[in-house]
Formats: structure tokens, sequence, C-alpha cells
């Protein structure tokens, strides 16, 4: 199969890009979209015109060799493709969300960190609702760094929501937040190595987590989320992108996610949009800009993107790992890393 | 979990409702949205007026102990809900394929068809298009009765679409429309108790099945398709109710998927609706009209959804049936099936 060949062909042939929309227009990893391009400069196909990249008369050739057509642009630009508005209802949620969201500690590669714009956490907000996961539920989240928690508590319809969280930084905002705007809103520091504290087990009807992009580091935090649930028919909601996560990781976290009792209800391709922009992101040292096939300039939208997940217990929580584990950066690397750090 | 309670529950805070609307906004199988509806019933919760479900005031104060707020709706207008607009690169597509559509032959119980509005099916090609899976590429139908393997070649995209199909009705029509439109896509007869012909296996990069709604079935639909895939990367595509197959049926199927090497990568949730209108949804012996609290009227929209997924092999394909089976009824019916015949 060529097809992330031909999505990059098909993008180029429609205009110029950036190394981040190219990545956006193709369904494979970036480890898989560097190594096409890689070739495609070797064979003279692209060349660089500012910060863009661009087919030469070479690679326009080869590309009508292969019958490929100028890509079309489908998605639905009202709801960016999400299949969701923000209603009215949640504007002022919005509102009063951009505020906090000013003010939140920075993001930071030491705990693989990054945010999604608020307009996203409402969406995610409405979604769940949707579900009829949202009103009277208790919500737990393990790492919540874009502050979701608070924008979901904004809309008043949950019971409660409850943040366990690996950066002081965030626990703190989140409880000075919670205590000015009087929100049914906790959090406590917490690292996924440990055993969730026993006071949370069996108590909660959803749990929300942003996990690290390893196999082994999303069993984990899947084990702990499931162990805080109540049972049979509660539900979880989590982002895996595929920039960094080959198909083949796919697979394996969905026979561990079959494993634990959960099925796989949806899959929202690329529903969150992250803001890892500005310069940091090219003077990190992270492979995506290290392997590039030009020097790209910082990111200015928010490019990288997580699919998300919703699943469903069908029967008892069967966690695959209970005890205290000790691992280090491994939690947050693999060889499918190109946005975090070793 | 009462999440189907508090979901018919909101639906009729906001306004009164259909059989099929209440169906609609609820997350479960019809199966329980019954059970549900019959125990409001007895509880003296509803009251039919007309052909719509109220709640009565003493509903009403149920629904106000359990803090339930009326529903609120997020879904996009623009793309209803689906993230994609009909594209104008798709438009006259369209047009030619919806006076084909109009001289289909009419579906029939006797195969458990359904068939979506055309726009439905422009949809389908365009996420397929999205996902690099139409371009240049070649396409296997198990099953065709709502034309999309029509829709998507007057797109002018795929490289060559074979559909194979049990109703000779349809197959004739296909190969009619095939011959005065100059498309190249061929139908011809087959049932899927059989082997796939020798002459499709190992063929295709994609496959499309709307298949039967019992895991044996999918098993089976399934089991045939990749048998007709070349290998690593190709795709498939399906659709699942959740109306007619419960999460623990949901949970089986997607045991069953990895097991044959397909990774899940999309599952969009309602995304096909489905035409099954008119008197005939009344007369013909369905359960979720001889089960329902108040007689229903026959349905006048596209009510029925069943839920768009993607598979991609992650490596060889690896069927779990290559043999002929024989199968009867039981292929079509199990003890969640609401709208199909034992």
């Amino acid at each position: 199969m060529d097809r992330v060949r031909d999505q990059i062909l098909r993008h180029l042939l429609k205009s110029c890009g950036t190394l981040w929309e190219v990545i956006n227009f193709q369904d494979e990893d970036i480890k898989e979209t560097i190594r096409v391009l890689e070739e495609f400069k070797e064979k003279g196909f692209i060349e660089p015109q500012g910060d863009k990249i661009c087919l030469t008369k070479k690679g326009i050739a080869f590309a009508k060799e292969l019958n490929i057509r100028p890509e079309m642009d489908f998605v639905c630009k009202e709801c960016e493709g999400t299949g969701l508005i923000i209603g009215k209802e949640f504007e002022k949620a919005l509102r009063t969300f951009k505020e906090i969201f000013k003010g939140r500690p920075k993001e930071t590669a030491e705990f693989d960190q990054g945010v999604v714009p608020p307009e996203n956490s409402i969406r995610r907000a409405e979604f769940v609702y949707l579900r009829g996961d949202l009103e009277n539920k208790k919500i737990l989240f393990l790492g919540d760094d874009d502050l979701t928690s608070i924008a979901m508590m904004l809309t008043g319809l949950p019971e409660e929501i409850r943040v366990i969280e690996v950066d002081e930084r965030i626990v703190n905002y989140i409880n000075k937040v919670a205590k000015e705007y009087k929100l049914n809103v906790s959090a406590e520091l917490y690292n996924a190595i440990n055993p969730i504290p026993d006071s949370l087990k069996g108590k909660f009807d959803v749990f929300l987590t942003d996990p690290v992009e390893t196999v082994a580091g999303m069993r984990l935090f899947f084990s702990r989320c499931i162990e805080a649930l109540k049972g049979k028919g509660d539900s979880g909601y989590f982002g895996v992108s595929h920039y960094e996560s080959s198909l083949k990781k796919w697979f394996n976290i969905e026979k561990d996610l079959l494993a634990m009792n959960l099925v796989i209800t949806d899959i929202l391709r690329d529903f969150n949009h992250y803001l890892l922009t500005g310069e940091r992101i090219i003077t990190e040292g992270f492979r995506v800009v290290k392997e590039a096939p030009f020097p790209p300039k910082a990111p200015d939208y928010a490019w990288y993107r997580s699919t998300f997940f919703r699943v469903e217990l069908i029967d008892k929580p069967h966690p695959l790992i209970t005890e205290k584990v000790n691992w280090d950066r491994e939690l947050y690397f693999d060889e499918d890393t190109y946005v975090a750090l070793p």
C-alpha cells in the first residue's frame, strides 16, 4: 500500500505546504511521512520554498504518472470536521474557561504535555454529554494539563470531578480555580507508576485521560483508570495519535482494551488538536525537526492531532496492571516517538 | 448505569417524540430502549399523544428528581454531524446517482436489506477518499443493495469495483447501469455461505460491506472479504448498528476483527441512515413494532442508523472461516434482532 505516498502527493499537487500541514493530511505516522519525504527529496520530487515544501516538475510528472489528482477537501468548515458545533448552552462556559486557560502553567516536555485549545475542551464536553456521560456523573481525570476538568465543570452538569496529576503546578492551579469559581473539582498529586489511592477505587462513572504514547504506558494508564470505575456500563475517553503511534501499536492497544473488558464504541479521527507551537518545538530536540527533509519553521497553529476514543465496560473492570511499577523515561518514549524526549 | 434511562428522559423533557425519534437519541440497543419505555409506561411516566410519546406530570417529576435537564443539541446541522459536506467535486456524481437510485429494485426483508439515501452513499465515498482508499483503488463490495458501488464509481476515482451480491435483481441492475453509464463496475451472484471465487482472492485494496447483524454472520462476512484483499495496509469499511447489536456483541465482533489481523482505525457513530420507512415496517412483523409500548405509526424518515467502521490489515489477512458453511436464517437473526425476520 502506497497510501501515505499518494496522500502526500495529492496534497502537494493542490498546493505547497509546510511540514506541519503535510503531516496533517496523511493517515500514517510521522516516521513514515518523513521516510517518504526523504525519498521524494532524494529523487528530486520536492524542493523547499521558504518554509513550504513544493513538488518539482519531476514530482508533478510522477504524480500524473500515478494518475493522482489534486486533493479535494470535504471537511465541514462549520464544525471543523468534528460534527459538533459550540452550542449556545456552553458559550458562557467557554468564555469563562478562556480566561482561566490563559493563566495556566505552561506545558513542559518533562511530562510530555500538550494542551488543546479551549474550544476543543468544550467539544470534548459536548461529545461526552451526548453520550450520556457528563450530566450528574462522577468523573476522574488521570492527567489534565489542558484543564478540561474545569471546562466540563463550568457547564454545570457533572456531579463531581477529581483530577490526579503528576505536575504539582497543575494540581495547584486547578485547586485554586476550583475554589475561586466554586466548582466541585479537586486535584491531587499522583504518579501513574503507583496504584491509585484506595479512596478513589470503584467510585467513578467515567474517566478521561490523555495517556503517554507507548503501549506499556497506555496499559498502565487504562489499568489505573478502570480501577476507579464502578462497573459495567461505565466509560472512558482518551486520545491516541496516529502521528506517534503506528497502527501496529494501535492494534496492541486495542487488544489491551478488550482484555480489560472495554469495548471500543467511538473512534473520532484527529478530534483533538494540540497547541504544540512556538520556537520550543524547533529547539527542544524533537526527532520531527531533526529528521525533517528541510529545516522547518516553528508551527503557528494547533497542528498536532490525536484521535478521541470512547470505551465502555461490558463487565467488571479487569486491569492488566495493579501493582507499583518502576518505570522511568520508557513510559514516555518508544521508536515511534517524534514529538517527545527520551 | 442508567444511561439509556437518562437519555430517554432528557429527550422527552425537551419534547414529545415518536418511537423512532426516541430510539435515535439514545446509545443502547432497541431491546433496552423498549424495556425502559415499558417500565416508564407501567409507572405512569409516559403516555401517547397521537403518534408521539410524552412524559406525564409524574414522568416530569421523576426526571426533575434525578436532576435531569432537557436535552441539548450540539450536532452540526451543516454536515448532519458527519463532519463531511457534500463537496462540489461530487455534486455531479450525486445528481446522476439520484436518477439511478430511483430505478433500483425495492428492498426486501428476505435478505435483511436496508438502503441509505444517495447523500449518505456520497458521504461514504468522501470518507473513503479522505482515507486514501478510493482513488485508483480496486474495491470489492460484499452486498450492495444501496448501490454505493455505483455512487463511488461515478466520482471517476476508483480503478475498478466488483460487487458480489445474493440478490439477483441487484446484480442485474448494477450490471445494466454499469453498461449504460460506461462504469468499470461489475456484479455477480454470490451467497456468503460459500467461499469467494478464486478469481477474486488477493485482488483488492479495499472492501465494503453492510453485514448481517449477528456475530457469526459478521465473522463470515469479514472472513470472505479479507480473502479478497492483497495484504498489509489494505482496508475495509462496514456498518454495525447499536440498535440491533448490544455492546456485548460489539465486544465479540471487535475480538474477531483483531483475530483477523484487522486494527480498527475509525468508528463513526450513526454515520449511516437507512430508509426503513413506510407501512412495510409496521406490517412486516418486526419486534420493534410488536413490542412497542404504544402502537407506532410508520416512520417517514431514515431513522435506522448504523455506525461506520474502518479497519486495516496490519499483517496478512487471517480469515476465521474459509470453508462453505450450512447456515440458514440464523445468519440474519439473534436475540438482539428487532428489525429483521427470523
